[in-house]
């Protein structure tokens, strides 16, 4: 087995895929990261948390994350190859995230800006009345340097995965009486990415609402008011360990200016559908830092020797090396399978269709599967560079770093074992998953993990704790089972 | 089951070991920490890599790494206890383990000094001549702050699991025709821990000895000449990511004065026995790093609330608590036994025992077994954290940092699989493990694991690719049945 | 000349002073600053600004400084010392400021918390009333390491110089149609020395006061709310070149807990009461930082080694060492009748006396004269150096870094020189002044002073503008004029 | 007096220049600099330090400072533009020496490399044979980013004053026997700016040589060895106050190859030489940072508000920006004729001209009263800025970092001061100066100036200490007064 189509995004993705789109912007966009943008990837890391100058000299509020002018470039690059437009010209997702798992390769940073620029459009310009698309849209679509970024904010202080009882943003109507759509919305986002951004979406509670989940509602909120001031503060940045190319901080929204997007009852329909969008891409993104992880191990151990050859030709790394190329294969296929269902549901709405779930179900079982897979690569990836893999000096323990967010944001595992059985048990979106993957598998397999699952399922409400407790042995099978079954059809 | 013996290293050894000497010193050391140390060794992270100040303000080569002071008192305080000293005056090695582990709960850095001093004064005990021994053993050995510090350096820039073919250090005789023990070493060392050390031992070549593993032997380098000039260089600290509470570097020696240890051409057992004793440290501390996440963990899922409650009322998450205590339990129990085997061999020369060579068999097991369950704990305590996990204001991720290091630290696993794997080849060290793990084993169990084991090792002459390629899978099925069968009748 | 006494804070007053007291004190504080201290200074010094932890992991916000465990230890030495507790119980400042003296030498940062301490601890024993003083101020005169800070917030965004402008923090009752001494603050405080202080004196105006200087008021805010809560904001810590071991940040106040100090309607004359205590304290320390910046230029020169012999021993070295140390004595004396001028008037409420008087004049002087003195000198010594002068490794840059700071905390020359003017004008001071300095100086040079100076004030209103302009070199020379004439009168 | 020319450094030339060539290219770079570089700069000081990367992942040393992409395309912007090659196409060093003014008002430290590149390419130029010129030459005059750069090391570990005591590196020849130019060095360079460049001049000893400055010779040593190894090691960059754009480092030569230029007992001519250039470049980079310190003053004086008005309309401040923008003046005539002197003799070879003496004295008096009024400036302009000037998050006090090393660099104040009185004593050089001054002087103060000099230098050989010790004060009275006399034939 050839280990060459490590090496490349375009590779893999030309390999594993029956027929790649885009591939002159996919060619130019890797010929420019392999001649500019990988050093600026590097640098932009190593400088770790940039400042925040939150005021000019002059003594205005700026709150301006001071990068470094070459990181706007790279930034830019992926809006104007068409991150984020293509998704409306081309009426499909296809293309962005095929940008978002070749730009990751290089740097998985960046395509949280693009992610949640894509997250503040698509709700937009599904449920924003006329005028605020008008205004707002777009903005978020130019083709050039000028395009306005996106962002998406809900987790509070008290936590992101219990959003009905946390979330304590509330959002009054701007004039009490009126029933004018321009809200003001109080309280503090604890992370929040892409910190900067034009516009963002972000959840609150309007006044009065129940507080709940059912209580959430959905705002526009952007970065500037209308009389020219900032309408969001940022508190500081957070000094993460990793994807230093996505300013992430604390937002204060102080009576800030917001638009409420679709109907004040069904905000959390459309939360989610924020998070589809983003879960989706992690999962890719994940994929895509695993790739890069073992491109590295593979650049080290063919010139790296020890007794008398090089590691890679040594019999226990070469199986290892073997063994994580099925597992990248079968990693994508299943991300894949995540992106083609998104793909036919993003435009759906309330009240959703079988589809819908099905895509919910594998949206958690990738996002789950995928991210532990590329930190358990990484972290092989820089057991693979010995000492060299711990040393701050070497492009190696970064993709560990990197890889340890993307299992954490947008729901740790946890979440995607809880949400994925409660799609299982209230929707029975297992039984579509297992149609789904029958012409690839035998009977008996599919018949051996349809019973494990079921049987999870059908214990009683008194064992409810019981029934939790096991859920992530089965959901581990069930991804393992479908990613697996999946690659199968894949071409290689 | 009760998750309180996560808090304290003292408190999980009282639970784990029949009878747990020390207690008084264990006990004042724990209050140290709590009192004091956590906050300095908190302190020592957040500050990163210190400078090295290579030349005083009247331009002597001073290559001195500023540190805090309180650094200083941190370090002391462990010499003082007794990690060194104890081996000596008890003649055993059992105190100097278990204030490893108590003191690596809280800072596994540290320990890394403790190890090495002990890896020089060791081989100097048993194979200095009585000058040496004179002149340098009771400075390791003091009890106060006036103690001397020794450090063991082998690795070179080409890596070290391959040392007979690695290792470029030349060391030829101060005078050529003498017969004197001073000899002068040249060469350059890559990962020197604890550099600033007033002793090192060191490999080298001796000038025309073979160029393979046979030609290597043990010296002991000191920090100043004879006439008080430094006697070796330090080129830089390394920016690691982790263990910054001791100082690694690379070291130039340039005709740096040295002390032949032992015979010329024995030095690789000489060699050997050094890793030995940090190798099984290795072990036992990244238990202590394991329990040590886990109690992070405790403490946030305690008081962090999601749906209700505490996110340890959540079963999913409780069922990982108790899963993961069980495997902290059996990590232990393997580490432990790899520390009472060296115990009982550390004093041999060769030609060695059986026992030696089952001892050495466990060591690659435990080594390789603790720093994977470290770093999977420590991982999985960052995703228990959420987001705050990957923040670097919380001392969350710091633990994962740590774990890494000691995975590749003293050979990664590829290292301990494939020498392991030669014990049991050469030496048949896997059938005393199978009688060590009779008594508390089934006659089944037993049977079923090591026809694997013998399995793999009967594979042909023909197959030896095959043979190292298989021999993970099996590797760590033989420590975790270790692990487990030994947990076994530990007390609980 | 012998340049020993420049080697010691304590030798130097020694030298200079007549008599001085608190000798056994100085001591062993000196001895510890050399034992413990010096290597502590540096090491905050090198640690550059510390993170702000605003959360705990529970999500309380906590607002802490993350400094290391000994630079706690090193603030309290001093509190304990007696630098605030002795002003109360011996009745006088003169202990107060040879210890600030004597510590400044070491780590000038560090004496901002004891200065801002005093200035929160005199206006309450002022002007507060029984339950305040009952209730706040034995915390802050405690002799152990339980003792509480102070702090003295005056400065908003718009700048110091024009307070009367530029507070924008607003106080309005607690409860409305009450007459309870109990207020709430908004504003933001934009230099805030010493964040994180149990207890700050905040200047603020009063809800409908005037918005000039009048209208301003002086509050006690305690750190925490009557119900546990905190009561004022840390937003984030100032990335400031030098002082780093006080924490300056920025402070939000949010209806925050007050209390009024005095009657409203004299509120600056309480806020300048504090800031005399802190200029004052202001040029004393400068004159420490000089003589720490000519003691290691010494250290250096003695050492150094060009042409054959040290540079020291160079004829323009020596003759510049000769200068700057007779003008150490001078900056010295100017300082020091500052010091003793307040010791006369700190108790004096408005109306004022024309002591009081006299003594702005002499601390503007002070203020103006030490800063530019120390900056001076502390360049000087970098370039002594030569090009270790500006590498970070070696703690000569620093000085210079502190030197700064001083020239621009408690009003930057520009403030010295208009506000010399004003109370010149006004209050006659320089007529006071002369009579002080007419004992020691010549009738001629008194003189020939005496009449620029009343040329300057002579020119009429129609020549404001020229008045000021002219007016840095006339103060110039009379602060030149009082220091010369004010250390002919000092022992050498 | 409007301020507005301080706003450009090309506005700056215009004025105070009669002709100003090369007009095209300097707009084009201010426009560059305003639209990219200005904030490349900006995140280049905010970065620090950089690593230094001295492995590969192969294990082969490389020693490359690990700069981000964007500060390659920032220097490499200066020599396209024909900071070096312009002298020898134009055969006249007036575009140099104007372009290093337009760049270092932005950048100063990328200034050193272009003058060292300078200071490389003129001794090969003039003293090396025509193999070395056709092998080296023309890499360091490439029009193109290809462009080699050059660096000059003298410096050594005991200070770079007293070269002929203090440079202990020696050269031998490769071939004992043999004729061939071909050497080997071996020695330490303390302070070795623009480490990594690919060529170097280089002081050293040639074996055998008088130990005192007659036996310094300069060699040519590139950076890669004719087999393609590293040729000079780079131990570690310098922690710098400033000058970030260019990385200062230690050097270690190790056999290292060279190439003598000239004759090996002309040597300390040849480096005297070198230092020409980089004075001169010294004074005039001093003037730009003093005028982009007053440029930042401006800024913020026009917007900064205190009682009702800017501070710029207050008197105080405005006749200290009147009076400091004359010294700008001064200062810059000053420094430009000593660019107009060195750009009559820069081809001399010894014996020189009295012309090059009189270069000699102005190149001293330039470099001393430049560096010092830049400092100064700096440090008002910190003050101007309040509290703003000493928070790194403001652009204020890098201006000063910056001077400061101006000031130290190419000899503090006392080597100037001392050299300048050399040239005066053994070459009469002030009565060149004098000569010079005449047109412009009245003889009154032309007269008073000489008496002064010669009173000093007439100070018999048993006063050689006073006349040390006072040569400081004439020296500065000589440097205001020419400075002054000049800047009044200059344009206004």
């Amino acid at each position: 087995m050839t280990f060459d189509i490590l090496r490349s995004p375009l590779r893999f993705l030309e390999e594993v895929l029956t027929e790649l789109p885009l591939q002159e912007t996919l060619r130019a966009g890797e010929a420019w990261w392999l001649r500019e943008g990988k050093a600026i990837s590097d640098a932009v890391d190593r400088a770790g948390t940039p400042w925040l100058q939150m005021f000019d000299r002059n003594g205005t509020r700026i709150d301006q994350p001071l990068f470094p002018p070459e990181y706007w470039r790279m930034l830019k690059r992926g809006y104007r190859e068409g991150i984020v437009w293509r998704a409306f010209e081309e009426e499909s997702l296809i293309s962005t995230y095929l940008l978002l798992y070749a730009n990751s390769f290089y740097d998985p940073g960046v395509c949280c800006p693009y992610t949640v620029s894509l997250g503040t459009a698509v709700p937009l310009a599904k449920y924003g009345d006329a005028e605020l698309q008008t205004r707002f849209l777009p903005q978020l679509l130019r083709k050039d340097d000028s395009v306005c970024q996106g962002a998406t904010w809900m987790t509070e202080i008290k936590g992101g995965s219990d959003l009905g009882a946390n979330v304590e943003t509330i959002a009054r109507r701007a004039r009490a009486s009126s029933s004018e759509n321009r809200w003001l919305l109080t309280g503090d986002k604890f992370f929040a990415s892409n910190v900067g951004a034009e516009l963002a979406v972000v959840a609150a509670r309007p006044e009065g609402a129940a507080s709940n989940v059912r209580g959430l509602a959905l705002f526009l909120v952007p970065r500037v008011r209308v009389n020219g001031q900032l309408n969001y503060f940022t508190r500081r940045l957070k000094d993460k360990i990793a994807t230093r190319s996505v300013p992430t901080g604390e937002v204060e929204l102080r009576d800030s200016e917001g638009y409420l997007l679709g109907s004040a009852d069904a905000g959390i329909y459309l939360i989610l559908e924020v998070l589809n969008i983003s879960r989706v891409a992690n999962a890719l993104v994940s994929v895509a830092v695993a790739q890069r992880a073992m491109s590295e191990a593979l650049a080290f151990a063919e010139r790296r020797r020890a007794f008398g050859k090089p590691i890679l030709d040594h019999p226990l790394l070469r199986r290892q090396f073997d063994e994580r190329l099925c597992g990248l294969r079968r990693a994508f296929a299943l991300a894949w399978e995540a992106v083609q269902l998104l793909n036919e549901v993003w435009q759906e709405r309330p009240p959703y269709s079988d589809r819908y779930h099905l895509f919910r179900l594998v949206a958690h079982l990738a996002k789950y599967w995928t991210a532990e897979f590329a930190a358990q690569t990484a972290k092989w990836g820089m057991e693979v560079h010995g000492a060299l893999g711990v040393v701050e000096e070497f492009p190696v323990e970064r993709w560990f770093r990197e890889a340890m967010i993307l299992a954490i944001w947008e729901g740790t595992a946890h979440r995607q074992i809880l949400d994925g059985l409660e799609v299982m048990e209230r929707k029975h979106a297992h039984r579509l998953l297992f149609e789904r993957l029958a012409p690839a598998a035998s009977a008996q397999e599919l018949q051996q993990m349809q019973s494990r699952v079921e049987h999870l399922l059908g214990l009683g409400p008194e064992k409810t704790g019981e029934k939790e407790a096991q859920a992530e042995a089965v959901f581990t099978s069930l991804a393992a089972f479908a990613a697996e079954v999946l690659s199968r059809s894949h071409p290689r």
